[in-house]
């Protein structure tokens, strides 16, 4: 089951469900069991997180096209809030810097308030998984050292297009990054180097992670510059497509 | 006028505000309008941010004693609401870390969402200022290079006891750490290197400002180890005293 958020013909906002990205239903707000059909007009992001927690580096492609040792935990960092955009909304590219990057990311989403939770117990805290782009000022990460800025631009968190539930195991799915049709990154989830489970029991070993935080996974090789004008496609297996303009 | 939340007699959270500290009243929740006395019996965190943005390095004094060149831009990071306590709450020490370090700060809370403010409006969206406890695990944010973790632990900022308004000229405050007694820090907000106000500028250039967000504006010298038992002040001419017990 996929669960996201969309204006409908109706107007407001509401929370949907769907099979197949093709027929939506209206769905109970706890249960999200299927109610009528709906025509949805808009996508938007299938979140609004409190907090997006961010792992650097966790991948071993990457490592390795960085040259890098694998990190013995964990690196974090924080993207705001503010930041995300859905699917069909525009990346803005900031005129502070000079290359901003995609980043392909498996994102999770938490689904109750949790505290110092065990990697075996993780999966009673998670809603779902969704594809995030985790944009990023390549040029201000390198000159700032700490990287918040380069990644909290406003629309640096395009996230979507909706959020796929009762996937059991996460760490072997497909994913990739698409610029303009032309594949850039292709990896898999079982790349990970610390996975799901685990990043959720470091986390929430430091700090209290809320219902809909998202914590974004961390990125495979091919990172790479876009330019306005151009089309950044993530699409991990099992969930979807997250497809967004740069201008 | 200070402006603050507190539990009552009557059991509920309310927002109140106060002169004196001492004489306590209801108020309009928009206009802070004072209403009927009231009884308070423990003060809350006066804000409940939707994020905090923290500047790193932001005093003369910090930089010289660090000996290291004044930064040309201001480096930003940011603390997890999560991570927010009142007054009368206790800083935890975490057991991954072997050195939790105290920094005093002078911390801004925003009125309303904002972005792109040039530094000659900013006062336009400064609801007040307090003081804020960047407590920080000073070996992990040596060993992780990003500072996120260290600084993102449940109860790692202390904010409070209220918000000041009507500070016309919040670059003239004394402000001081004292633990158990002993001062530790000692500066005046006429050390920042980068003003309140060009800090609104720079932030809300990058990411969206929300209403009750907080900045907080980076620590002067004299930084250093907080055990359990202490018991650490943090005060601010003009906005009053912070203090809280770490176990």
């Amino acid at each position: 089951m996929k669960i996201g958020r969309a204006f409908t013909t109706d107007g407001p906002v509401v929370r949907f469900v769907t099979r197949d990205g093709k027929e939506f239903f209206r769905c109970d707000p706890e249960t999200f069991e299927p109610l009528g059909p709906l025509q949805i007009t808009r996508l938007l992001p299938p979140v609004l997180p409190g907090k997006i927690v961010a792992v650097g580096l966790n991948y071993r492609d990457h490592a390795e096209e960085l040259g890098l040792e694998l990190p013995k935990e964990p690196i974090l960092f924080m993207k705001p809030a503010a930041s995300v955009i859905g699917p069909l909304d525009d990346i803005i590219y900031p005129p502070q810097s000079k290359r901003v990057d995609y980043e392909a990311e498996l994102a999770v989403v938490i689904s109750k308030d949790c505290k110092d939770v065990k990697a075996s117990d993780a999966r009673d805290f998670i809603l779902g998984y969704t594809c995030l782009n985790d944009v990023t000022a390549r040029d201000l990460q390198v000159t700032d050292g700490q990287w918040t800025r380069a990644k909290s631009f406003d629309t640096f968190a395009p996230i979507g297009p909706w959020i796929a539930t009762g996937i059991d195991d996460p760490h072997c799915l497909g994913i990739t990054a698409s610029l303009n049709g032309e594949q850039k990154q292709s990896s898999s989830t079982a790349n990970l180097i610390f996975s799901v489970f685990e990043l959720i029991e470091f986390i929430s070993g430091i700090m209290t992670l809320n219902a809909l935080d998202v914590i974004a996974t961390g990125t495979p090789s091919g990172i790479g510059p876009m330019n306005p004008g151009d089309t950044i496609e993530i699409a991990i297996e099992e969930i979807g497509m997250l497809k967004n303009k740069v201008r």
